[in-house]
């Protein structure tokens, strides 16, 4: 199949470091991060502002995309699902999908609330919820 | 910034096939399209069934990579808005995010309810919607 390249446009800084402990979804008690951008990408940010819902796409860098079925994690006797029917990071493309308020703007950097996803995390995209609904 | 490489996992088969006839949002009209996956992603598919609620995420290959700020659609006479507050395809990482219902599945390709992707478009991944909220 076909390749594409991305590029990140951006990085986590969070407190959360150790994968194990990084909660599996973001009402799962995740702390606030910040999204630090490239200065390259700066016009494209320009008119995010505190208390905008927005959708975060991250790249997993940790996840193994050799992984096609995983076992539940809220019910190890379960048998293994198709990765596709779960949200897990080991999936042949481990892209993040985080919903998230924007705290507080500073420049460069947002400061959003509950991210689950470790320091360093590669930044891809941000979107606009739409329709008063989204997903995290 | 650090690149990392996309394979496409499957395509989209749809009636779709003019970008500018293309609705932007799956609720203004768009068609069912079949997802048509490779083989190779078979098991990550295998516990998906009709009438389940999924986000399809998509690489928006006729976007424009280089565009930061748009204009926004609905109103022309508004100035331009930076790509990380709009849906816009032109953006630095053109992943595009589509919550579908599935109708149909049969063996490595499902009919999806209203796409607005356009014919050939690839397919990146698959996730189940959470929580009864999701996001077009």
């Amino acid at each position: 199949m076909d390749e594409y390249v991305l590029r990140a446009v951006g990085r986590v800084e969070s407190s959360l470091t150790d994968l194990a402990a990084a909660p599996k979804q973001g009402d799962e008690g995740a702390p606030e991060a910040w999204l630090v951008f490239d200065d390259t990408v700066a016009e494209a940010l320009r008119d995010l502002a505190a208390g905008a819902e927005v959708l975060v796409l991250t790249w997993l860098d940790r996840g193994r995309r050799d992984v096609l079925s995983v076992q539940p994690r809220d019910d190890r006797t379960r048998p293994e699902m198709g990765v596709f029917s779960t949200r897990s990071p080991d999936r042949p493309n481990p892209i993040g999908l985080h919903r998230v308020t924007i705290l507080e703007v500073d420049g460069l950097r947002l400061r959003v609330d509950r991210l689950e996803a470790v320091d360093g995390t590669p930044v891809l995209d941000l979107k606009p919820v739409l329709g008063d609904v989204g997903d995290r």
